[in-house]
């Protein structure tokens, strides 16, 4: 990627083409735009790590909120944003016996009673079983802690979809 | 509408139904959606607005870039939010003539050139005339008390959402 094409980018097509690095927030991408010029692409990551740590813990547990369950009701019925869809299979979670969807729901469904917001992992880095494990183990976290170690996997998914962008043409995607 | 209601939704109902009065922003929504229990849609009210408040200038900025043109783009292919394309059509924007549509591109184009966010004003509370005098008007302004401007109407519009949401029968959102 050469920053200068991101640079010269206005503001509509920069949250366009970097709308969904924080899933479901254009409204991070859409701030950060007011910190051009960008040096490079870790320029453009430290922002978005600065706009969310920036926040207050409810402002946080806000960019939870607008994630998707995994494996959940919007993988099953289709309405996942492309991201997430693209990240969801990579990882086996459109693959699922019924037992493990079973599995997923009920622990998924305890997770949110327990904290208020979705169980979020960076399954680019997990496969199904990673998946599965961390969730049973993270449920027993304090609140508190359990929201940093969340805010962290989306900082991980950030970063990741950062350079999927980067590598895809930015010009398809006007 | 009765708060408690409103008090028992899950963080994905209430998202679901509160999610967009920031227009595309439903961080916020899920990020007050912490406070519960509420004492009533006034106190929502204060609770969003103080969510805005606490953002940087950039942040701000970040929310006034996830509102559409009036008369734009978005309009013109059918692309809005259900929300503003009904309070673009009773502002009379879906009627205008080709000359009214091609003042109001041009004045939103400079606007946008000069402060980097799009021309925000609560149509439901303006009509065709009043909307293109003060498009005419601020855009002399200076970039840091139009941005606050901005803000302030995008808590006008967030309050007529709101009740509009209230007025409505919440279970058929579901």
């Amino acid at each position: 990627m050469d920053i200068s094409v991101v640079n010269a980018l206005t503001y509509d097509d920069f949250v366009k083409i970097f709308g969904n690095v924080v899933e479901k927030c254009p409204l991070i991408s859409a701030a950060i735009w007011s910190h051009r010029p960008f040096k490079d692409l870790a320029d453009i990551e430290t922002h978005i790590t600065e706009f969310i740590e920036s926040l207050s813990d409810s402002g946080k547990e806000g960019i939870l909120r607008c994630h998707p369950d995994l494996a959940g009701m919007d993988l099953q019925s289709g309405t996942l944003t492309r991201e997430s869809q693209e990240e969801q299979s990579q990882a086996g979670l459109t693959t699922l016996d019924s037992a493990e969807i079973l599995r997923m729901y009920r622990l998924n469904s305890q997770y949110k009673e327990r904290f208020g917001f979705p169980f979020i992992i960076c399954v680019r880095m997990n496969n199904k079983a990673d998946i599965l494990r961390q969730l049973s183990d993270r449920i027993q976290n304090e609140r508190a802690l359990e929201r940093e170690r969340a805010i962290e996997e989306v900082k991980k998914i950030c970063s990741l979809r950062l350079h999927n962008v980067v590598l895809s043409d930015i010009q398809t995607k006007l």
